[in-house]
């Protein structure tokens, strides 16, 4: 094992971090080469920088005009020039700040400053690489996105564990709970993702679940089993109920207790509405962990990083950036959501005042999307024959999930496609 | 294994690319669901499309207000909007052309369409995913960027083999050789990466070297060895001599022989001078593979990004291929290779008109950089004395290897950054 991987781990020897990490989580280092030597020059060079892998005239990197013309407000080092490692300090800085506006029961706790990465995916594909192996199996929803089972399985050669995600008509407690401890009885630790608004159901925990979540989070860690709790808040914010838990669980997570290690996935894409842009976000922290170690952990996900992209696109984050700084952005930001609440509250009145004998709405409250249960497993016949007969495209999740995006769905048609889903359910 | 992982294995069966996978190439897939079913609706749900998870309206990605303004020119499906998995179709046809323009000999030779990827750190990432694992070593030059290292042996957890890229001042066909014949008979098979312009020397590899090389790599595969032949070509097409090979190797390995399996990895990102946007691209191409095996390949790479970051950015590829849609371009690029040539020039001519006892350069020829082999190990010295005494930044590659990255140093300034070099070492 190289030396500055063997220091990253003695520096988190007995935290939390090393008991959950996976081969290559031990492996990951960060070259301290080129990069760190370029932060130096970057410094101190004043006559002359020559460790840039760029072309620079008088100090500052060339941008061709061919780039210049699509986005002439921005300059060089906003557009060409590489980005760092883990990101524009800032905006890791400022988005810090976000997430503690949002979480306001984080405000004064310790954790890290977020590590900026290629999308949400990213995040969790690096969360994987660190946690996740052969040995150190993952525990999400069922239904989930289909991208959990690939990460595990395929990438990281791990067991994918599901636990039913809804149990009459409610969110499974008791279901996550015994897959937690299963989990923990046969490994030691327990390795959760939690998605709200989850995708594909649309549905987030209400004040009370995610309370009864944190106790059962706690009631593991104090029972001495060591506990990742992968927040996924994609679609974080996009609430349309009043009874919904407005923070993150990562704001009760992050400092529960020494044996659990929260992760936060977030960022931008669907919360800002840039989902092209590719900038998400790994934010952790644990009750335990003194300042050494969250730079150590800090360092093994820019190995992580490095070794897949060496860094994320610059003008995305330069564009994510100065919308975060634009005062208007906020007021766009609420545009858009009234019209997302619009086109849920639409759904909900249809799904509130129509029966249906194949067709059962998963409890949804919150996101981009809601799902049917189908009965008899004809999800996806049912999905053809819409788009065949009807011209309407949705998703089928598997054989009994069909999940429609009503985030793409104008509102003044939506009573009019689900009409025609449940007519063409019924008919079947 | 997924069903699916499987089918594509099926497909591949008996061709060089089977006999190459590493454990996750084996394992990796694409799932059928949201991404394949979203591109059915895209054409046929002529009422609505409720697969998208963006915010729509009218048929139409939203784009904020905040992010337009800075990319005042482009549209919400060229900003905004998500890419496809492997890239959009326009860049990477494009792209194609313009690698058969630049290399003729690949003129009617059959090769993949170059799948496009997060920068050119993610094409060796994702070729190490699924070609290199701990039974699997990669093969790379002495001195390398340091990347190279930690791809294989941190996120790969395999073994990491070098040859001396140099001996007697020239490039060490013999060495190479003998490292890959020593691969071959232990492992069966050979994984070799090739970089030219060579990081940090900034040598390519003369007509006569590139025809050797060819030999050498067909000479094992008719004694029955598979060889990967990664062409890590970032910097391609900056060369400053003239008997440099002006194709990239492979052009001559694409259809060399049916147990040899030819990676490009390249991109705008040095080439174009677009280093930030990350934007890169995966070639491929073997004498014996079918169409139907070109596509199962092309998946496997899908898998491996769908897994990793979902897709690349938008902005980013809208930009290049404005870029290389835009008449001027070239001629931009022209521009800025002559102002590196001017740069090349005064350091050969000062390299060629001055002795040192402590520094040799390396050979170089091409590129953004050039390095010097320094007497007695002393080159982390030399650098951090460079930078404290004279505020010149350099890289010390390792004890022996100093890099200059001569594509950030201004021409005039070039002659007195050099004296100073010669004569700090001379002092040590």
């Amino acid at each position: 094992m190289n030396p500055l991987a063997l220091e990253l781990n003695e520096t988190l020897k007995g935290s939390v971090v090393e008991a959950l990490f996976s081969d290559m989580g031990k492996r990951l280092y960060f070259p301290n080469g080129i990069i760190s030597q370029g932060g130096e020059a970057a410094k101190d060079a004043y006559f002359a920088n020559g460790t840039i892998g760029m072309a620079v005239a008088g100090g500052t990197p060339i941008e061709l005009d061919s780039y210049k013309k699509n986005m002439p407000s921005l300059n060089s080092r906003e557009t060409v020039a590489y980005a760092k490692t883990a990101g524009s300090p800032d905006i890791r800085a400022l988005w810090k700040e976000k997430i503690i506006e949002k979480n306001p029961n984080l405000k004064g706790k310790n954790f890290s400053l977020p590590v900026l990465v290629p999308g949400l995916t990213a995040v969790l594909s690096y969360v994987a690489d660190l946690f996740i192996d052969a040995d150190k199996p993952l525990l999400a929803a069922d239904p989930c996105w289909d991208n959990y089972e690939l990460i595990t399985c395929a990438r990281r050669g791990a067991d994918f564990h599901q636990f039913k995600c809804f149990e009459n008509g409610k969110f499974n407690l008791a279901g996550l709970e015994a897959a937690m401890k299963a989990d923990a009885e046969k490994y030691g630790s327990v390795r959760v993702l939690l998605n709200f608004p989850q995708n594909p159901s649309g549905y987030s925990p209400t004040k009370d679940e995610a309370k009864a979540i944190v106790e059962m989070v706690r009631k593991l860690a104090e029972s001495g089993k060591k506990v990742l709790v992968l927040s996924d808040d994609a679609y974080f914010g996009l609430n349309y109920e009043d009874d919904i838990e407005p923070q993150s669980l990562f704001a009760y997570m992050a400092d529960l207790h020494e044996n659990v290690l929260a992760i936060k996935a977030d960022g931008p894409t669907k919360e800002d509405f840039a989902w092209g842009f590719r900038t998400g976000f790994i934010t952790f922290g644990s009750k335990a962990l003194t300042d050494e170690q969250y730079t150590a952990l800090t360092t093994k996900f820019m190995g992580a990083i490095r070794s897949s992209v060496s860094c994320s696109a610059t003008p995305s984050q330069s564009l994510v950036l100065k919308a975060l700084q634009d005062p208007a952005h906020e007021a766009q930001k609420k545009e858009l959501r009234k019209m997302l609440q619009g086109r849920y509250d639409a759904v909900r009145k249809f799904v509130n005042t129509h029966k249906s004998s194949k067709l059962t709405a998963l409890p949804f409250n919150s996101g981009y999307f809601m799902s049917f249960h189908v009965e008899g497993g004809i999800a996806e016949e049912l999905r053809v024959k819409l788009l065949k007969d009807k011209g309407i495209g949705v998703i089928q999740i598997d054989p009994y999930t069909l999940r429609v995006a009503f985030s793409s769905i104008d509102e003044e048609k939506i009573e009019e496609v689900y009409s025609q889903i449940y007519d063409v359910a019924e008919e079947m």
